[in-house]
């Protein structure tokens, strides 16, 4: 049986220093063996033959996301940040066993949609400790999520604030406010969010129509590495609390949002960092009236949490003067991996044979899809040893794989989770 | 009632001359009303009735796809391609009623996948009116196909090659050449192909393997409006038939490929004039030695066969100084729109009020993903009456709209299709 060498996402890779410790203890029930080298260790012998198993049991591409992982990162931004109410985001993973490991640990939950709220219902979670952050709604949307118990919402502009008025006294109001900030490296700014200027007007008219205007809500960005992001929106969102004083509200609440990273091939700060940032802006801002604050990590709390196991199934040359290979995977940007978009995303690939010598290589997806190609712009070095039939793990893809995957593009199945 | 207005996706819209003439006729069962306008026409109230009936029962977005157009398109084809074999792709759209719909008409298929392989099985259809074309397999996908009784596949590198050796004497194969086109919309070039230097060693190995090197096949790109397209490349596909010639080896058949456009908004040649642009390009390179000809239309069989009908929930203004308002629709990137990525694809929207006055707005999806929205760096002209709750029929999306569509992001059910 071949080994598998694995990097832990959260180690340092590539000759970068470490930015955060390991989070991830083997499992208890897993015998460890001593690493190989400092950068990676060797996955144990039951770990590999547990993927495998798994892989025969639902076939392969197959995401597994560790619940011990998931629980690790929820100890750390908790740590991190106390105080600071932890609202986990469900869009990057939703399945119901991570949910519940988050809920389990005393996180809370950030949802979207009429399909999460109804999910949350189903599992019996209490909708208190539940909270409603997508600005657009259909009326039924409102009246659904009320009828399950959840109360506190979020609206970004005055037809969205008029939809709460028959539910007076019902529900309370967080204003969804953007800060354009031109050094962000996801603008988040455009689609949601009004921007500060209306966003006394909008809250006031909130409060004249009888509604509760609970306080505000900005995102710094998806995958947000410029820690000052959070300082400039806290300085504006401050501006707007005294605006709403000076006509009487006093706001309690500031929703911070996510945007912590996950770390890829690229570095990151650590969550200490972001945590710092987060509590020196809230500090300066806000002095000792700091309001009621929340986060809601999604990428952030995942990511790291799950691997994909994928399996070559073509490696070639099509031009005679071909420097690079083709390597062609059985997942691609239709079956999970959409986020290498623009090739945006670089996850860290791992081989039983990294330690071959390794060369520059284009990797695409299964599908006849022209745009079924992950990394080309900026090929990826693979082992040259590599062969049609390995196994290639896909690391720190917990977030965003299942949910973004296709129907079934091409005739191929969803991408399957295996939650331990 | 609101009365719903939506121009035929075949005649002119947006004052360009009509291309081609209607092709979708009123449904025996459906009386006509006179038209309002040259341009577009009144849906009548029973079928205006009936998408709301399907709407009741299957919830919104929805999309319905009209196997009549879809057998109108095959007739148009068929008659400007006489000789020329058609082979449905089934990627676009898979639905099995579609597919029994061109069956049935006496088409073909063009299958890429095991998936698709399997569900051609289940239907009990004929495996000698298929063909595998997916260039990039793995040998147990090639291993099913061949037990399907598929005996025509595609290949396009020497590994590739390879896996078809223990395969001798029941597989024919092309080789799939790519042909850069400097000029071309979209280039197909990239993923498939092998460059015609290449080419006849290929074939010639594929031969020394005791494979049928059967001919070769090529793809103009998707949406492809360039008529010359086919003209150069059937010049190369003659040189490398000829090369071969002089092994000895007599390739038979050249598979045209796909690439014939769905109207959207944007202008494109007619089914005649692509037919008459690869009946030329044949004559002209390969005389009254015209080989076995196949054509794969996927897109272009069903692109205008299928229209979405979908709800505005939201339209706001977020900037004091907004000069467009945001219409967000009831579904979006994740839900089946996929290929607005880019704002490449420009979907005719039409509405119940596009008799009033319109300005440019920006158009987003549902969920709270800031990259779903549709049209941002083109707004897009819609009623200035329009409000929530307003029906929307987004036109010609009868291709890669279910299937794109993602599992149940942001925990929205995927795109429904009801095929009438």
């Amino acid at each position: 049986m071949p080994k598998v060498e694995r990097a832990n996402s959260l180690t340092a890779r590539g000759g970068g220093p470490a930015v955060v410790p390991a989070v991830a203890p083997p499992r208890p029930h897993v015998p460890t063996r001593p690493s190989r080298s400092r950068k990676a260790r060797w996955i144990d012998p039951f770990e590999a033959r547990e993927i495998r198993r798994l892989v025969r049991e639902f076939g392969s591409p197959l995401l597994i996301v560790d619940c011990e992982r998931v629980r690790q990162q929820y100890r750390q931004l908790n740590r991190a940040l106390p105080g600071v109410l932890l609202h986990y985001a469900l869009k990057p993973m939703p399945h119901p066993a991570v949910v519940r490991t988050v809920y389990a640990m005393g996180g809370n939950l950030d949802l979207a949609t009429t399909g999460e709220v109804d999910l949350v219902a189903r599992m019996g979670l209490d909708p208190q400790r539940c909270i409603h952050t997508h600005p657009i709604k259909r009326d039924s949307d409102i009246v659904d999520a009320l009828r399950r118990g959840i109360t506190l919402f979020v609206a970004d502009n005055h037809d969205e604030v008029r939809k709460f008025a028959r539910h007076r006294g019902k529900a309370q109001l967080l204003l969804r406010v953007s800060f354009r900030s031109p050094g962000a490296v996801c603008d988040l700014s455009r689609k949601f969010g009004c921007e500060p200027a209306m966003a006394v007007d909008v809250l006031l008219a909130a409060h004249q129509l009888g509604l509760q205007a609970h306080g505000i809500s900005f995102h710094v960005g998806s995958q947000q590495t410029r820690l000052g992001a959070w300082d400039s929106a806290l300085a504006e969102a401050k501006a707007i609390f005294d605006a709403l004083t000076g006509h009487g509200i006093t706001l309690q609440m500031v929703n911070l949002g996510g945007g912590f990273p996950t770390r890829y091939l690229k570095q990151v700060p650590g969550t200490g960092q972001y945590a710092n940032a987060i509590h020196e802006a809230l500090t300066k801002h806000f002095g000792n009236a700091i309001p009621e604050t929340i986060i809601e990590p999604g990428r952030g709390m995942v990511g790291n949490a799950g691997v994909i196991k994928a399996e070559v199934v073509l490696i070639s040359k099509k031009h005679v003067n071909d420097t690079q290979r083709w390597v062609y995977l059985d997942i691609g940007k239709f079956g999970g991996l959409a986020e290498t978009m623009d090739e945006a995303i670089r996850y860290p690939i791992v081989t039983a044979k990294d330690g071959d010598a390794k060369a520059p290589c284009v990797i695409a997806g299964p599908t006849c899809d022209s745009a079924d190609v992950l990394y080309e712009k900026t090929p990826y070095d693979l082992p040259v040893t590599l062969t049609v039939g390995d196994e290639v793990l896909i690391e720190a893809t917990g977030a965003y794989t299942t949910t973004y995957a296709s129907v079934a593009f091409n005739g191929f199945e969803p991408l399957t989770a295996y939650v331990i």
